[in-house]
């Protein structure tokens, strides 16, 4: 099965990818963690399309899987739902070496992994992401963790999965909405490191979004590539994986404010990927050319280009809660350019305050 | 300052022992996690006596420094202590360079340190072991985390401080109970993998009992080396660091069903050592002359040698759910002699009720 590898410094995993890659996970699952029983955190949503033929291949592989339906949605993405995980792993005398398999987006998967990391102090976790999103980004590289009312993703951990299957015939049956939220980050991606992504991606998006099988994975394993090689650089964002926050000191900002739910994700990274090029222009680090630009792919892709959004106090506090703030400053990833970025801080209120109006409906 | 260094493959700290070492916290903490505030969570039962000094020391350092006051008892190591310790650091919107300092006992460090290892992924963490037990054992080797209502530690993570700081001058006012359990898991080290410490310990015993310095110094610097040298073997417990349980099964299972508090956890490794040699004997791993002779110096410690215990049925399913449990089967560390200990699993019940009976009263 074609993989791309993760290999760090204390622990190796595969990211698995092809189509029909679920009805194999049994097997893959048994090479990286063989155990009499698996815990399985399924999407509701997936309850009828994906989740038998996965528990069927858990089964067939020998594991006693318990499955646990979750119901999507940022607003399930708390430490009672962890607890609730928690209470069906005691309750059942999950041990030390038990996988605990998240099915699902990367809501799904974050939560999920949380509770892997921490039951036991870590036992074995294993991703199958079921969107776009979660595919090129939130399966790979280990970050798990909650929100909290303070903000998004304030309580988590880095802890690895033991192997991602990620099986892109899932991904035809993914809202159309959700594949545009994905394809955010794969925009996302292409700005930060590779301007022969962004143009690939330019020239297939109809194919794209008509969930053309070879395009699609063949963009997560260009992306999937991308990811990895930052998270192997840097896999505890002290340097260069802070550029994987491109347009999401924007775009937590966006979503803490809008209502987590009422926007999607990668619907704030995607406005938050224009307020940051306007910034850029504003700032004399990008030629104002590249927000058209950049704005131009996001539009293709179906996004919104604008929002309702609150006012600029309420967002600056917002953004002054976020993780990457260091020593008070509000700390921005911003393009210089289709394929490399910068990071600033100190950045003046006004030229913030410009690019929060170029997005602003 | 005498240092006991900890190397592992992706991070390096000291364990600083000396008299008065509190006193030089500040600085030792700006060398490993400068920032410009920090949180410290302090024992209520410091309030007067070590607080002002360890505060004075971390403001002189220039840390703006919030102290969060935490009552001691296993009844607080919960998920509700660590949601109240994010709210403290969410209100105060302290950032990822901020150290969390634990002043305290080994519940303490455990809890706090759960919280500064999932707030914003993990915050740098300073451990100031102020009972002998958390010195030689909790503060050192990154087990950090809480009770749950199902058991003891099933919540938490592998957690590496960026420094510990001991001060023996602390244990002059640690009450004596406390003491003897600190002495508990000195035995247990010795017997373990060092002969020559568990000589030394017995010969030391009333220096030891009576607070000299300069013998309750150099126990906790032997200690510490010992405890280091096996959590660098084996961070992560997939190996010799099992070892460290030796008499934890039985201990954890007393705690779980006599209950916390009533019985300390020190108290109860004691019985758990004496429990484990009398199986040892019974399967014929030791000779039935180890139990008196670790019994000797448990007694010769203050330690109980007996307890009230629940009916073995009651016992048992307590001990079945400790992490250590591995396909169904718990598995005992047992001494071989003072020195070596082996693990087994597959262990006859009617032996394991032999054992419980040798420390029933």
């Amino acid at each position: 099965m074609p993989a791309v590898p993760v290999t760090l410094p204390h622990h190796r995993y595969d990211v698995l990818i092809e189509p029909g890659a679920l009805d194999a996970l049994g097997s893959r699952v048994r090479a990286v963690a063989p155990a009499s029983a698996a815990l399985l955190v399924f999407d509701r949503a997936l309850e009828a399309s994906h989740l038998p033929r996965t528990r069927a291949s858990l089964e067939a592989a020998g594991y006693e899987t318990a499955c646990v339906p979750f119901a999507g949605g940022e607003e399930n993405k708390t430490l009672d739902t962890v607890h609730g995980l928690y209470d069906v792993l005691l309750d059942r005398r999950f041990e030390r070496r038990a996988p605990v398999i998240a099915l699902g987006g990367g809501v799904l998967g974050d939560t999920v992994g949380f509770a892997a990391a921490t039951y036991l102090r870590g036992v074995p976790f294993v991703q199958c992401p079921t969107t776009l999103l979660a595919m090129v980004d939130s399966s790979v590289g280990g970050k798990v963790g909650v929100n909290v009312p303070q903000g998004k993703n304030l309580v988590g951990a880095f802890y690895q999965p033991v192997v991602v299957v990620a099986d892109p015939l899932v991904l035809r049956t993914l809202p159309p909405r959700e594949l545009r939220c994905g394809l955010a980050e794969c925009i996302k991606h292409a700005v930060i490191r590779d301007a022969g992504l962004f143009d690939w991606t330019r020239a297939r998006m109809a194919k794209l979004l008509a969930l053309d099988p070879d395009s699609l994975a063949e963009l997560v394993a260009k992306n999937v590539a991308i990811k990895a090689a930052v998270v192997i650089e840097d896999e505890k964002e002290t340097g260069v994986r802070a550029h994987l926050n491109l347009g999401h000191t924007f775009g937590h900002a966006i979503e803490a404010t809008v209502g987590y739910g009422r926007i999607l994700h990668g619907e704030a990274v995607g406005l938050g990927l224009l307020a940051a090029a306007t910034l850029a222009g504003e700032l004399g680090i990008a030629a104002r050319a590249l927000r058209p630009e950049i704005e131009d792919v996001v539009q293709s892709a179906g996004l919104p280009r604008r929002a309702e959004l609150p006012a600029d106090a309420r967002l600056a506090e917002a953004m002054a809660l976020d993780k990457k703030v260091a020593a008070g400053r509000i700390r921005f990833v911003l393009p210089e350019r289709v394929g490399s970025v910068v990071i600033r801080d100190g950045v003046a209120p006004d030229a913030v305050s410009r690019a929060w109006a170029s997005i602003r409906n």
